[in-house]
């Protein structure tokens, strides 16, 4: 039953042979829709969070959105070169968990692998939220179902890729190709329209107008809101095995189209809402506002304006998507580590890492449910979230140059100095004005580091109780004592009596007597002895309905006697394995609750002898 | 952590043998409030459905509910004498599942089986639902929350039946008895009212009055509305083995002060509900008008009032309770027959039959939501599912009487026949008149006799397979050849390796190496040749990253070379045991996984050797 419903829904299972072909890797075209929808997505509120700020002075700052701007370029130019140098310097991805760990301390790189692990759960979430948004508003009537669109999306997400990456790629090409292409459009069309004199200047005040009121705090914050554009950002660097060979050149490839695509958007789009003078209001964003007074009223006109809205109700919903390539990887990163469970390195079925999509899916769960509907309080945790890693990893980066080119470091690291500057400086502008919204950050990292910490603790004890030491003894044993449990005269307690005098010096069969059995347990005696006259038939009677206490009792006394012999003990267990896995919900679990509990008895081997039905 | 949480909700684990002392069974007292809730509880809506039909036509029709009521007594006298029979014949508990097994035929049997266990879950779910409503009427701010009252009681009402029967019996005891003490009072208090004079007769009509419109198809829809208050009435003579000693007599003591309570209640509402003349309105039960028209409207009149209230409320609640010890009870005797899971028969922790109390109360929850706040509709079904077994166990106890006295049975079972006779035409009722609301019945029976007789041929299967012939062969193996599968050389193979040597003829050492870690490899292979020098060390090197095929096919070379020799196999599975359970979380299952691809090898007997850690 599960078996099959698990088949419709994440496809036939793959040999893990299968990862070594070329078929699941990601060509460029394929990474970049399925990496940059988080970035790109970003383009739909991250020149509106600027606007947003200023405004809350008045309607004429909004020119100073165009120097802010600016400097987010420089912003992503310095980051987007700082890592296409991690891309080269960690082909193996990881991303700043990476670099912060081998260049800056083990210890800072927990700092930002747990932020980003939180991150993609927060991105996640708040995408999907978006994304639910945005249908919604396309369609009213769907409004209340809100959360369970968003809800669905996720465990759509989740399905996919549990069905493995190359669908995913697949499916997510077309929003994503479909938003670049529409707000290119947008762009293009309105700068035809504006040199043609078809869109007419109506911005709110000249460039370099002096405006009471704007201060270098309300420049920061506008920056800081601005900058929330560029999450999303470092997803590439964290994937880059998924790469076609060579990985790390078309990773870099990549990311350099990504950034020319994201600035060309981020300029275009705040240079047009400089120049229609366009002021939040609530129930349309600025972009939906600047995309109706560029392609005006005209029938086509409404047509391409649904067509740009629906597209990007689905990038929003895909750029969730990027959490789920890359939360998986960094958690099997940081497994190999130690420092989190080993269970994040195995793949699944269909060769993705099963256990780091689960989680993220519930974790971006859990938060939809919690922060029902106020998913716009989540966004300057998730800045923080992301700038900490971001400025970590840049300061590795220096160290790392230092490290390779000694003193002519600078002139590598330049790009990495100017980035980390900035990050920085975002981190202390949050830290001051922020601080209201961005507390939870730390209590979290705080749980997650010592979390992590435990699990490395705990995998390095069990490693050196494991290690042989020097004086480490061979022991050779006289024989092996077999204690067989049987509860009446079957196939199986003839298979299992078979088997246990093939590898037993001594052999003891047990039965369990209880009071209500008696009469049916002589016959048990009985039966048995005919088989097996030479063996020894141990019957234990008991008051008690349980038959665990009294077999763990005589387990324990056989033990002690063989141990005086030096005799290993053998506890062998005799099962019979129905036809139908599912027919085992029909069969009394003894065995199995019987070696749970003989598990905790040391100097036993528990052995099960299973006897096969055929129907 | 989950253990920890047990105890909090279920309490410490009971010892089997706590059973047989007197503690947990019950007195008198005990059982009349466990199990007669579901009966007295019918009183709060009984009366009042007889009423709503006959004000169908008109309302001086009510004078009817009085002859109406009558044949209601009958019926429930006769029931009554009915199951203290069936207690006397049947002391080992059962009910009609079992009269109509051993008396008609086992398959009419698990029609009786069938329907009860479904009804119990109706029970729960109606009564529950119910419960809530009173609640909820009582603090209207509530009603919004209705539903998630009635799940939060099933659940209630789970964990304190997981907990054991007598902390059951003793919280319920002061709802039914105040439930009991108060509706006495009130119709005591009734009665001395009208003969002092203080409660004016406003009759809708006189008895024998003439209303146009009465016919028999409407007296008939009357009575099979009536007779809903007699759903629970068998719920004692399903559970006679939980009474104190002499279990028979005191079981049907307990049936007999019920029932009279029951007759009681019963006739005193349907009387003075007709001498008040109340008629049903919306928003307030007849019940509640009455109590009102009673008591006054004094402050101490609406202090009663208050209470009396919260005493339906509260049986109604507690009523649900009955389908808690009656369902895993029948369950218990339906697997010991095979038509259910024996997983049914096993006591949990507390000494109760945890899965059924499990099972119940999930089906009783998911009742609730698919029929959310319409359980009205419910009622027809539970009607049927009442007395279709009702029915067939009087037959089967009118057939015991022909077994056991032959031709004189007739004086025997009068009682029988006339009960068996008012089911069969309620039953008859219900088909004519109400076929639209219990058609579900019928397929819901298909299905369950489906199942039920499936499992019971699965265990006749099994049973078949595991008989020894008279031919079975005593096989003497010549040895034993060991596989033993190595990851890495630690404390846990080392221990592995000395106890294969204690039981093994032929050793083998198995160790699969992939592409990624064939340097590591190589380290394990020559350090354990420096252990164990003597014995063959087989590296099994695999393309795949999947290390269970290469060990099936290798397990699968051993085991046929070992067959030629006469040799048995055991493959020996070397592990660790961590020293808190949770910390199985942070280890690979790749034991466990192995264990499980090796379940379905047959010829092969899987031993796990433990090594146990001490932090």
């Amino acid at each position: 039953m599960f078996s099959k419903l698990k088949k419709i829904f994440i496809g036939q299972p793959l040999k893990s042979g299968d990862e070594g072909d070329e078929g699941h890797l990601l060509s460029k075209l394929q990474a970049l829709a399925m990496l940059s929808s988080d970035a790109l997505s970003s383009i739909a509120y991250g020149p509106e969070q600027v606007v947003l700020v200023l405004v809350s002075v008045s309607a004429g700052a909004i020119w100073w959105s165009l120097p802010i701007g600016l400097v987010v370029l420089v912003l992503l130019t310095s980051l987007t070169i700082s890592y296409r140098q991690v891309i080269h310097a960690y082909p193996q991805g990881g991303g700043a968990y990476m670099v912060t760990t081998e260049n800056l301390s083990p210890n800072l790189g927990l700092v930002s692998g747990g932020s980003l692990l939180v991150d993609y759960m927060l991105t996640v979430a708040v995408s999907v939220a978006s994304g639910a948004d945005a249908i919604t508003s396309a369609i009213p009537a769907l409004h209340p179902y809100n959360l369970h669109i968003a809800v669905f999306l996720v465990l759509g997400l989740m399905l996919m890729n549990l069905r493995g990456l190359r669908e995913s790629a697949t499916s997510l090409m077309i929003p994503v190709y479909l938003f670049i292409a529409s707000t290119i459009f947008l762009i293009g069309f309105g700068l035809f329209q504006l040199l043609t004199g078809h869109l007419p200047y109506h911005a709110t005040s000249h460039i370099g107008q002096t405006i009471p009121g704007v201060t270098v705090v309300l420049l920061l914050r506008a920056f800081t809101s601005g900058s929330a554009s560029l999450t999303g950002v470092e997803a590439i660097s964290n994937a880059v095995p998924f790469f076609k060979a060579p990985k790390a050149a078309n990773a870099a490839k990549t990311l350099a189209i990504m950034a020319a695509i994201l600035g060309f958007l981020f300029a275009g789009i705040t240079f047009l809402n400089y120049w229609t003078g366009i002021v939040p209001v609530k129930g349309m964003t600025t972009l939906a506002q600047m995309a109706q007074a560029i392609l005006g009223s005209s029938p086509i006109g409404r047509l391409l304006f649904y067509i740009f809205q629906l597209s990007t109700a689905l990038i929003l919903a895909v750029a969730a998507n990027t959490g789920f390539s890359a939360f998986p990887m960094l958690s099997y990163n940081m497994a190999k580590n130690k420092y989190m469970p080993h269970m994040y390195m195995e793949k699944g079925d269909r060769l993705g890492y099963s256990n780091g999509i689960l989680t993220l899916a519930f974790g971006a769960i859990v938060l939809l449910l919690i922060f029902e509907g106020s998913t716009e309080s989540l966004i300057p945790l998730y800045t923080i979230g992301v700038f900490v890693p971001f400025a970590l990893s840049q300061t590795g980066m220096v160290i790392h140059w230092k490290k390779q080119y000694g003193k002519q470091f600078l002139k590598h690291s330049l790009a990495n100095i100017l980035g980390a500057a900035i990050c920085y400086t975002i981190v202390g502008i949050l830290l001051l004005f922020r601080l209201g919204a961005i507390w939870p950050f730390f209590p979290i990292i705080a749980a997650l580091m010592w979390l992590f910490l435990s699990i490395k603790n705990h995998y390095n004890k069990v490693a050196l109780q494991l290690r042989l030491d020097e004086d480490i003894e061979r022991i050779d044993f006289a024989g092996n004592t077999v204690l067989v449990l049987v509860g009446n005269v079957t196939r199986v307690s003839v298979g299992a009596m078979n088997y246990a005098r093939s590898i037993g010096n001594d052999i003891i069969v047990m039965h369990v007597s209880t009071k209500e059995t008696q009469e049916k347990d002589r016959e048990v005696a009985r039966e048995f002895q005919e088989y097996f006259p030479d063996i020894q038939f141990t019957n234990i009677e008991t008051s008690y309905r349980n038959i665990i206490r009294p077999t763990l009792r005589y387990v324990d006394r056989i033990a002690r006697e063989a141990e005086k012999k030096g005799y290993t003990v053998t506890v062998l267990v005799p099962q019979f394995i129905p036809n139908h896995q599912w027919q085992n919900i029909l069969h009394n679990q003894m065995s199995l609750k019987m070696k749970y509990y003989l598990k905790w008895r040391e100097n036993v081997v528990i052995s099960s002898y299973s006897y096969h039905l055929k129907e």
